[in-house]
């Protein structure tokens, strides 16, 4: 019925969000090869979280096809999760200013992670109004991937201390194994649609 | 007729106002946990400002719901509420960087105000366009919240000369308020509905 | 066929540009009300580019309901459109911090007169491609409004160089003469659709 | 199935670079002509820019046309195209600043190049996804365009250490070859549909 509106609304914020992080992106005042070093860090950053932000597209694109009720905690659900997504481009900025310092990248790990505890929530909301016979539940399984995340950000977080290139690479990591295609989703609305139609 | 347009236009100013405030949080140069303490009031304030835009997008929707025509007046009424909501990523970044001091505490104050009398102005213009019989009227009823809301703005804005934090609470519970989930407009759409069916 | 992404595209930029101007009424550094002073003249131009923005998308949205089908034509002249209504948040803060200098305000007229020409180049370029009995040719009639901006923001740019106070009082009189509701194309549309339903 | 929603966000991010690209037009402190002199350079690097977004946008809207599921692939081959375009405020925000100088011109045409490689792997990925009959492969046909824009930025990045208006110059050749209207899809797509409409 209205989630049109709520995918609308979501995607306008995403592409917002992806999209102002470029302005972290400060033009250099000089004109050569060496007026661009300083702008390293802050392009890596840049990519990570670009990837980052078009994996919760990705995924919530696919989340949202399974609904077709918008309840108000649906709504407020995802408005969380927006939340925590916003401040991404700050984060961003500030471990790219300062070129990965520990307490900068922690506080990114701990942005990420609240955004998946936040999609958890969103996804527990979801497959509860759905029932019993969510088609959500059945697409998600057993969720690995959804439960390493958090682990893997916590790690993250805690292996600053010692080194920010384990923690960068653990941010890496995670990044990674959501951008192998996750084609459960779409195998059981497959499925499920083929069932519909051989039952015609 | 073009109400999707005018859904998908506010969709978007709203997408935007929410997101460009987090651009108030400015990027710090240093890079220890010193450095995060000024940022403490920036966030709150954005927190409750996201809150704020939240509740509006959430409610906007709603009432959208019921508008069949749209017309010239619900069109410039609504624009007019966009502009004081556009207005809050300046007071919510100038209530942040002065640690809520009373001036700014009461312009932010101010701009909820307006932005509450703008919402009533149109919610009076659609209801006006519905003719008697009203769908909205009927799922506004006495509308308490919509009421109270402008009484404890006041009162938030001249309790900032006792104590900023009396004024700070006041809109905290604003925004309490109308967090509660307000099923008026969703019992009455469906009640409607299901005498429609009925009907049949 | 392919309108709808025209408009979403449309207002998505429209929808940027009113909400970025607002990034142009900088956070002021004080907390009393002498703060606010500085803001007066930017918050004026603010208003009267939100009206302007606005009063371009309601309009737009209504032209836009007699098109068809979209040539490339119009795509590059609603492009052209776009490009010059960009410039209005530049050419906002730049009046708004020089407190209406003649030089600014003229800069502000002038962009205005190009977006206006961009306005009559799309209109005569969809009423081309409508062919002899073009929907929007009866709806706009002699076009008097149109005819007149142009003229009234030559005026505007002109008169600053005596005083900039006529010609901020021109640029108001122009958006007031198009704020006054435009009921030509809703009652063409109208009626045509009345006879539709009476040959039937 | 889904390609309204891939649309709609690509919309949105392309009418974001668009307009953020202003932003880089920084309002003058002084108030007379002389304060608009270090715009021109910023200005045309900004008309430059809004004709390649343009040119995008419009591209992307045709070719997006024959798709008719979305698969991950495409998705991310998307995502890829996005990437590069959200770096064209950066580097059009450089060169206006540097008045042009080789290494920033150099950095624009990279992303220009790298932006036409991620079309071209958008196109392939499409229509490897279409099978052997690809409505998009015949459409493109030869592709000459597509075959010479790589070659004459690859020209543009290598002659900015004789002249950087030889560059400049080349930047607009490919400009200019884009806005010659493309008809190939279009013509394509119209006689794809006068067959289905004879056959019935």
């Amino acid at each position: 019925m209205n989630r049109t509106r709520l995918e609308a609304f979501s995607d306008g914020v995403l592409a917002i969000i992806i999209t102002i992080m470029v302005l972290e992106i400060k033009v250099p005042h000089g004109s050569d090869f060496t007026a661009m070093k300083p702008l390293v860090p802050v392009v890596i950053s840049y990519i990570l979280s670009f990837i980052y932000i078009g994996i919760y597209w990705n995924n919530h694109h696919h989340m949202m096809h399974t609904v077709k009720h918008v309840s108000g905690g649906i709504l407020w659900a995802n408005l969380h999760l927006l939340f925590w997504l916003s401040l991404v481009p700050f984060t961003t900025g500030w471990i790219g200013e300062n070129h990965f310092a520990p307490v900068p990248m922690s506080v990114y790990g701990f942005v990420l992670l609240m955004a998946a505890i936040a999609y958890f929530i969103l996804q527990t909301t979801i497959i509860r109004a759905q029932g019993e016979r969510s088609l959500l539940a059945r697409a998600v399984g057993n969720d690995i991937k959804g439960k390493m995340s958090p682990i893997l950000y916590l790690l993250g977080i805690g292996s600053n201390f010692i080194s920010q290139w384990i923690s960068g690479g653990l941010y890496v990591l995670v990044a990674l194994i959501w951008l192998i295609p996750d084609k459960r989703i779409e195998i059981i609305l497959r499925s499920e649609s083929e069932t519909k139609n051989s039952k015609k």
